[in-house]
């Protein structure tokens, strides 16, 4: 595991140093549990390690932070085979790299399953967090990243099906936009969350932190061509539906003010009003519901 | 979990933003995983709380710093007693205060065993880290905090002994000096290290990044009266391989320059010299081995 720039002290001593410029670090833990965050005979382990990165890093880019480091914990079987855990780690490193940051350290340990645990540390070079809590009545609501493909590929091997293979990778392994984090923090986001648990539920998060409605526009929400051919393949299945409740994609949604200039890849897909909870072109909507992983 | 004064955003966001008022952070991350570092009939669940802080807290003292925060991530059963997470979640608290910390975010996932994973965050102060690596030939070795007391307290646990109560609780529940951290900075330190894996073992690390021998003199590290009394109960035991061996009591080592006027907590149990490895009384030694929780 190279250092990254803002390693002062790496891998191998009680603990690590790390450089955080402007004074505040961002933090975030995220544990991922074999058999329910991730299948062995559905996802390699560059795969795995790659995911496990990709959702805490995508946590710091929703506070508006540049990720800087990780550690990572291990738990896993002491049969595991050590070219397993090597690729592990080419995983985890490869997404930090397309983060900007590197692996500082962690722990490993024996148990009867694998558990990862990951902590992200960022840097937000200035600027202010962007919590849940911010958003106003007549903002906008924009998402950067894509929507309902994890959900998609998780429904396809589940069908034992492997094509597109598209979809099945990005089950296995998100790549959240990162810098569309800091990014919305420039562009003044009032609020920001990381699409884990599905777009409906994570802006119900929104809407309970900010004290607000929050109302999606299904024309703006429509599913892309692989999502409605997948639809199509499996059947009796409405697209939009992995789109509003699929988790895990790791996208951004945030809050904009109304007047905001917003660059393309943030698309507006609803607006913020006064009230509460969630609405799907202005009505209650149970379709507005969360994700359970492998429920 | 109350916030603590370096707490910018803290529980409840996607990430948390803690103060790191020196532009640096230090950062660690432990394990602890059931039937491995911990048993549940042998330990309660404030316990094990206050002892998986106390482990990544160590951590953060033994580079000279002031523990800042911690995350915690728990994977646990689904028919896990809320109240046995709540006691946990008491004991976390209860050693962050003991420590000047708070615990400012984490994650929660199902697993079929209870792994805890615990991130623990500190501040410099303006201060270098004191990492392993810098003893050197002619300093001054020394402990701050107590040896063999969780081993020893393993040993009547493992022998169906339930006195004494404090070696017991020594091995439930270890209180590192943390003080004696950023206090060993200030006197100008050559190297730190948390005793976690046993006194020899981990004075071998010290001795191997720094390119140095250690040698301890058996005189200075004479098992206290609780040690001996214990031995007494159990039979045929030398309590000094509790102090050589036994890990988890998370005291710190450390080395000085000669001529440094320690404090009284900090014992002179060696010397640093030229050469490789660690010796006891001159002599190499197969007293000065590792420690592996339940072997």
């Amino acid at each position: 595991m190279p250092p990254g720039p803002g390693t002062i002290v790496g891998v191998g001593d009680d603990a690590a140093v790390l450089a955080t410029p402007d004074s505040r670090v961002v933090a975030t833990m995220d544990l991922l549990v074999e058999g329910r965050h991730f299948r062995r005979d559905w996802s390699g382990p560059v795969d795995i390690g790659g995911k496990a990165a990709a959702q805490s890093l995508a946590d710091v880019a929703a506070m508006g932070a540049a990720p800087i480091a990780l550690l990572v914990g291990l738990a896993a079987p002491r049969d595991l085979p050590i070219v397993w855990a090597e690729d592990l780690a080419t995983g985890l490193a490869q997404e930090c790299a397309r983060a900007g940051a590197s692996v500082a350290g962690g722990d490993i340990s024996e148990a009867a399953t694998i558990t990862l645990a990951v902590t992200a540390l960022g840097d937000l070079a200035g600027g202010a967090p962007v919590t849940r809590a911010g958003a106003r009545p007549g903002d906008l609501v924009a998402v950067a990243g894509s929507l309902g493909h994890s959900a998609a590929g998780l429904a396809l091997l589940q069908a034992g099906l492997s094509e597109p293979a598209s979809l099945l990778a990005a089950h296995r392994w998100p790549r959240p936009p990162y810098d569309a984090g800091p990014e919305a923090a420039r562009l003044g986001a009032t609020s920001m969350i990381d699409i884990s648990d599905g777009l409906g539920q994570d802006l119900g998060h929104v809407a309970a932190a900010s004290g607000v409605l929050i109302d999606m526009d299904s024309a703006r929400l429509g599913p892309d061509e692989a999502l409605r051919a997948a639809a199509g393949t499996l059947g009796g299945m409405d697209p939009l539906d992995w789109v509003l409740a699929g988790g895990e994609d790791h996208a951004l949604a945030a809050t904009f003010p109304p007047d905001t200039d917003l660059p393309e890849r943030w698309v507006v897909i609803g607006r913020v009003g006064e009230g509460s909870g969630v609405r799907l072109d202005s009505r209650p909507s149970g379709r507005v519901s969360g994700w359970n992983h492998f429920r």
